[in-house]
């Protein structure tokens, strides 16, 4: 008998179970490797009585509540930040590693930020028992950069992002359809000023601040300091944690696009040293976690429609600047509720069980 | 009787009277002041014998031919490339000042690239008898970055293009209703790799090299040197020229997205000395041609349907960066058929009339 069919599998929660990152989760880990014993989803009072598909069977959403913790190594959150603030600290403190992917710890100084690329080394010290995920916008592109940070010395960055609708959940897809079906039939809509707006009616915008279909947005998150968005300060403070760069020169837009789902973010970025594209495909080509298209004269680049549901982060239009030699453009593309979300949260959760597995392991030994 | 009754009025030529510019330089000219005598609607042969509106009435359309520019003052030209290059020195050779909207000859150093709030002063002299108006891309941005570079002196530029449809001309319109119509009243559409494509067709792709609808694509124009595409060199080289800086920064990501008509841009911008949020509103709310839209808390912000139709550049989102105070970011608008094509031309097309009617008048003094 080997010592993993002895030991006990470790049980996972999985917080937020019945939401768009929430069915994602539960969808890839029936793919993933079966590292677990009970998954248990558990949502908010909203969903009790409801059931959810784990790993091929119907399972009982267990409602919130201190007791739900009880005998869980790893309790991942997906809910709004209030929701978290609350409830992470209580699964903490039943013994579980909370895994959160909410905005309400990921710059507490004794929370790691973790990518499991970039710095799955800070996973160890986890002072509260919770770990943060980062912003899926900042997973659109930091796995990529921080292979060039490692190879050539990141200096600075610019970012506009190209935003999908269900970065703002499930409602947000619900909006865009809603929207698409209005829209989709007209041939006229978005050629005189406000046309779109009057025809999806107020009502119709959703939780979006102007219309999505046949447009793009400006915008993102609750506004900040000096008429920033909340999700450009993300992208900057995010970056520079889990880079490890607390000076880095971070400057982004982030812009919401009629594309359901995979964010896509330009970037341009200034190393320490001159770094040509070749230099840089060469890095991004052996970087786990980095898929590379990148050939536009054969029409090859990452379109968030081509890449949705995959696990990459697609890297295209790879180029040096013909004014800085030391600055690399790129445009990449992340599917949010996978690598943006469900997928990076369930990475940090099985590196958690591996590494308990290894220390019970050498503690017996 | 005043000179002005006395003197012949101008002849206009509009050459590619059919296509999407085109038609929205005819549209525009029924309402701009009328300082034009004849005008003149031209096209390819494939438009013979059809009529266009041409001030409230139907105007048979001539076919492009040397002597359809006797008589003419100025010959406004939307049409490719290939054929601004072949036909423009002939309106010049035969007395017309040839205003082009092509690429062909905006790095030309005989022939000056103006944009009216910026340059008017280069109309003056025009050795080859053509005037280049600018992209549409450089034009959705280069009139309020005119007014910041007069104010604080321009140093480098990043900018990510949100790019219409329309700038593919009509061709780009019909294909992105088309896949809209396709996709509009499908809910699943936008979640699997590659699902959009296989709905849509290869042969709905349209001028696209990739999907429009619920998608967006990191490419427009055809590949230069190092992998960066035509539209991405153009809005470096003409801010340059425009500006008067031939040594700018400017690095530029073009990305395609599903809006129909208005191109916005997310722009960040050093300049020379520092420079707040509030300085950089107070000199964009003062410059001709720039309307400021710059409440986020409110929702006001420009963006593309919102605008499209009206002819100012938009900007919103003013911001100074938190990293690098001689750093502002801006998100502009600007409708690519009007100021980014028929306006900006008509602009030009009426300074060279007005200053002929000035020389006419100086001369007879």
């Amino acid at each position: 008998m080997t010592g993993n069919e002895a030991g006990r599998r470790p049980t996972l929660a999985v917080v937020g179970a019945t939401g768009a990152v929430g069915t994602v989760m539960l969808s890839m880990l029936a793919e993933r490797p079966d590292v677990w014993g009970e998954i248990r989803p558990v949502a908010s009072a909203r969903s009790a009585g409801r059931t959810v598909r784990v790993r091929g069977a119907d399972v009982a959403v267990q409602v919130l509540s201190p007791e739900v913790f009880d005998g869980v190594d790893v309790a991942v959150f997906d809910v709004p930040d209030d929701v978290s603030a609350q409830w992470a600290p209580v699964a903490a403190a039943r013994g579980a590693v909370a895994v959160d992917n909410s905005g309400a710890f990921r710059m507490d100084d004794d929370v790691p930020l973790v990518v499991p690329e970039v710095n799955a080394d800070q996973l160890a010290a986890r002072p509260r028992g919770i770990i943060a995920n980062p912003n899926c916008t900042t997973l659109s592109m930091i796995v990529a950069l921080g292979a060039l940070h490692r190879a050539f010395g990141l200096e600075s960055m610019f970012a506009a992002s190209y935003q999908a609708a269900s970065g703002a959940g499930q409602a947000g897809i619900d909006t865009l359809y809603d929207q698409l079906a209005t829209v989709g039939g007209t041939r006229e809509l978005g050629q005189t000023a406000g046309d779109v707006r009057k025809a999806i009616g107020e009502e119709g915008l959703g939780p979006f601040p102007a219309p999505l279909a046949l447009n793009v947005v400006p915008w993102a998150g609750s506004l900040r300091d000096g008429g920033w968005s909340s999700e450009e300060f993300k992208v900057r403070n995010e970056s520079r944690k889990i880079l490890g760069l607390p000076d880095l020169r971070v400057s982004a837009t982030c812009v919401r696009v009629p594309v359901i789902t995979t964010h896509a973010v330009a970037v341009h970025a200034r190393f320490a040293r001159p770094v040509t594209g070749e230099e840089a495909r060469a890095v991004l080509l052996g970087a786990p976690g980095v898929a590379v298209v990148d050939d536009p004269s054969a029409g090859e680049f990452p379109t968030p429609s081509d890449v949705v549901g995959t696990d990459p982060t697609w890297v295209g239009r790879i180029r040096q600047s013909p004014d800085d030699p030391h600055e690399i453009a790129l445009f990449l593309c992340g599917d949010n509720l996978r690598k943006g979300a469900a997928l990076n949260t369930l990475q940090i959760a099985e590196l958690l069980v591996a590494g308990q597995a290894g220390q019970a392991a050498s503690t017996t030994s």
